[in-house]
């Protein structure tokens, strides 16, 4: 199978709304939701895309010739690439009743972990659905986070012990959902949580918290004061909230006020081994990818996760041998072309 | 009915210059005037409505949870969302023969009062426009706001006598409407004010002034130089003058010159709950809307101005949400996304 | 006969290059040449009429509503717009051989000294055409400027003897024709000449000399060196040299060193009186129009001249008073929008 | 023979993925390869296009009327033009089979050096190539440039001895080539060489070396640490790197670092005389081009190049006299219009 193939076949079974386009790029679904459109004038996904075409690399080839090391730690355990499938929910709504979710997770967690990374796996007013994703990652020993809505402390309590159980090595929660239309009007709310609310929860899961959905320098050190390991820099691909920026935009700044002290993870349009050294190159230490799983579950299960995995891990290494860079630390804002011509100006 | 219901109904009645478009941006009625286009090269419109695009929101979840008010006092009177129907004339010739400005100021005026909202009623070079204009601000206890043309002293004497019994909490006057055809060549001539004569106008109307047409800082002092209690940043739609700035690239200059010693509001382009947000947020107390009530009017009647209304005030908390403020006053520059990165632009 | 009817008009016997479009903006007729067209890639013609829509403009009605005065004084002429008609050469090879360039001028220099301004005329390799451009001029008293190539010393004095006859206020020479190809290889050659040569050919001309073909500051003080009274800020179009910038971005900077001590002069994809008012605003003294001159005369003769200079006309005074200044020297950069907003950029 | 009847006849025998178009601008062929098109989003090939055309030129005909000398020393031989074509490799898998690269190195190598230019011929995994190369090579006297891929020092050795037979004046490596399919997985491995490994390359070349794939300052310093003679400013076109900015945003700043010390060679995207007058104003001493001259070998052979080089010749000779320079030497960044507007910006 190719990713040509994978393509085709994912046309054969996913949709109305997603088209499986040769680029995922958030112009053919636009705003429809249900479907993986963006929220509102649904301009922020084609955003994501972009931004990363807009950052541009430094060619080095006077440089060692030696095979790039794209392994990657992430709380103890070492990752093939710095890379993650990112967190979907209701896939049967969004992407076509082939797969519900939890068929989904247990696909997508198994096929991550024996293609050498990790899933984070969705969450939804259905409890089956965490129940399924956290016995998916207990399956595979751990490997794999389970990501919270951000529930009431009550509806929390349960899930994280359902996390406790997975043997899972973190666990996120995307504090952004507030967004999402499922997670309006609840009694008692869900939704936006202060620094204080925050930490509880932190303390709470017992285990390393990331908070997904940070867009500013100062969520970033919101999560760091509650006491979260890691942040997302996320808009949640544009279904939360319309009009932010890429989040490829905002990484520099949130990657130099906390870089070190924390993890920095980013999604958002993310395809492409080069994306994924852009993302690095600007301050992130892994990146989530979510969409393109999606295709690659609906098109190729086991095997489309596989294909899709090592397309991304071989373009990462590829792009890092010809920038004259063989580990993912060496990967930093030297190996990111400065615009400075005064005649040219993209 | 939901809005795109609405907007079915006004393609069966609305025209032949407008086309009651999905989104309302200047592009398909271009420069055909009459019709609800720009001046000139047309494009001014089409500007109005991208800038708001361009501004780019802070999304900021980590914070409390509250359900945002949305409320907005206004000269005493309190409104549910700091939004005003925007003034439009002649609705027949631009707009469709199914109305004429008496039942279309009559309408409006009454379904934005039940709304929560004001509207703002326009002029004419038929007398009996102000007189039913007034006459339906009045049936409403004075909840609308009658804007007068820049006429000579003497007619503008008749035209504040009907204001005054309208009861209205304020009025305003298009000091920029002299680039309307209508108004050129009359004896005595409409048109441009001095600071002197508008400050004269200003005593004479004896309730708080609002001028609207202001596009640049010194225009702004002369308002308030002129005793305005309020100023609304404008450009007509683009209808007075082609090739202006769009209002949302004036905006932010114009607030930091003024803002505290008077009200600031601000029209052009504005089609959703998130850009009323990015207005508030660049330092405008409140909006004008024009086209889109236009819309709600011939398309739903006073069902369509609820709808119109309601979808706006909805799409504005849930963006305060996002955005982490629960009240108008939190809304600031630092909701906004400053462009900072060295490898990202848009 | 409305512009519009005049258009439609000029494309029964107008081409097959040009298409007499309703907006003259270089992009239908592209590189071709002969025809309109500019050189090389032919993007030249396309960014001089781009830049101005680029330069946007400060409505303001709090001032004195008088009517504008548009007179503008030329070498001790009272011209009633600061608009020039430009000169055009080879009209029958490159706009259709209805007309050739005697009919042209004779229709053209006598059209628009009825309608209040002057015309420049071309020159070209065939010698009657400079004969019958200097006979048109004397049959109006003087009323036009004509052009002159940069020929060599000899046969500038024969076409000199014509100017001196035909009582012209002024002569022009386009320096930069050399680029065109009749005029490349002649022997002795015409083209370029230093600042000692230009001396000695204002000196020779014995009449107020104005240099059309300057792009840079370096260019401006050369002319002024040589003792032109006058400069035309002009990349001939496009069609002398492909990739120049567009006119209105050099004018600033040129205006601000030469402005005062000569005229300025701008030609380059002005097409309304909108953008006559910003040039005027960037530092220019008047503006010349060529091609829409062409279409006037193709399309509606002696009437299309008068149709196209009173059109201009309005919409410069018109402009002028919803910009706040009722006469020519009130225009200045003030007049201008100056971009500053952070957040929003075009 | 005209340049769009060899652009016709190329179409002929061309392809499939190579469309001979108008103008070479790298959409048409995109990311496809094999065939001429760039690696993974395909963009760089256009970028490197379109970057040039942001360049503007400063049109300057107050100066010297007198022939341009475009003449140019390489390493003590005397150019006709600053401009070489560049090489290419697998033409027959890439453009299709009607050529070899035996017989298009033939064709090229000759006719250019009848041109008054010379060519860089490629490499290739079969010996035969180089072979073939460095004979074409000889039979002109030495007036070609091999170029020799990063292979390993033995291999090296073998192909130097070539380059020394054909008496070139000087030899080229394309250090970058390594993102090249063909280039991967070899046994000792080809790829990139630290400073070191290319110091030795150099001496052990025996020749005037040119360092081809240079991106950064960094790479230009290191080249010259390792004692290059010469670099070449190049993305390979984006064959073997995505996501790389463009030659022309690079040039200014690495020809500022070490202009005088090393030639400066550029390529990727220069289609005009007016593009490589452009490259020499940026800081390059002379620039090649690739693509045009295989469409000027498939579509008119020996003919095709001699006309595509006087074509170019001539434009570069035409920009130099619009431009008021008379020899290579003068061009430099006063040549460039250097943006400054306020008020316009492109």
């Amino acid at each position: 199978m190719t990713y040509k193939e994978l393509l085709e076949q994912a046309r054969t079974c996913i949709g109305p709304h997603c088209k499986a386009c040769p680029v995922c790029n958030g112009k053919a679904c636009g705003n429809t939701m249900p479907g993986p459109g963006a929220k509102g004038v649904g301009d922020v996904a084609i955003r994501n895309y972009e931004a990363w075409q807009k950052v541009r690399i430094n060619l080095n080839t006077i440089a060692e010739n030696k095979e790039p090391d794209t392994g990657f730690d992430f709380f103890g355990k070492r990752m093939k690439y710095p890379i993650f499938a990112g967190p979907v929910g209701a896939v049967n709504l969004h992407y076509g009743d082939k797969l519900d979710d939890i068929r989904y997770n247990d696909i997508l967690v198994r096929a991550c972990r024996e293609a050498g990374i990790a899933a984070f796996t969705g969450d939804g007013t259905n409890a089956e659905v965490m129940k399924a994703a956290t016995a998916a990652i207990r399956a595979t020993g751990g490997a794999g986070i389970p990501t919270v809505k951000p529930w009431d402390v009550d509806t929390l309590k349960e899930k994280f012990a359902l996390v406790k159980e997975s043997g899972s090595f973190a666990v996120a929660m995307d504090v952004d959902a507030a967004g999402l239309p499922f997670l309006q009007g609840l009694q008692p709310p869900a939704g936006s949580k202060t620094v204080e609310e925050l930490g509880e929860i932190v303390r709470m899961a017992g285990k390393p918290f990331i908070v997904k959905g940070v867009m500013t320098v100062k969520g970033a050190l919101d999560a760091k004061a509650a006491g979260a390991s890691a942040i997302i820099v996320s808009n949640h691909g544009g279904r939360v909230l319309d009009q932010t920026p890429s989040t490829a935009e905002v990484l520099e700044q949130i990657a130099d006020a906390v870089k070190g002290s924390m993890l920095v993870l980013v999604d958002g349009g993310i395809r492409s081994g080069v994306d994924v050294f852009k993302a690095l190159a600007l301050g992130a230490d892994a990146v989530l990818i979510a969409r393109p799983y999606v295709t690659a579950v609906y098109g190729g299960a086991e095997e489309g996760v596989k294909l899709l995995t090592e397309k991304l891990g071989k373009e990462l290494a590829d792009t890092m041998k010809m920038c004259g860079v063989s580990s993912l630390s060496q990967i930093g804002r030297d190996s990111l072309f400065l615009p400075q011509s005064r005649y040219v100006r993209f």
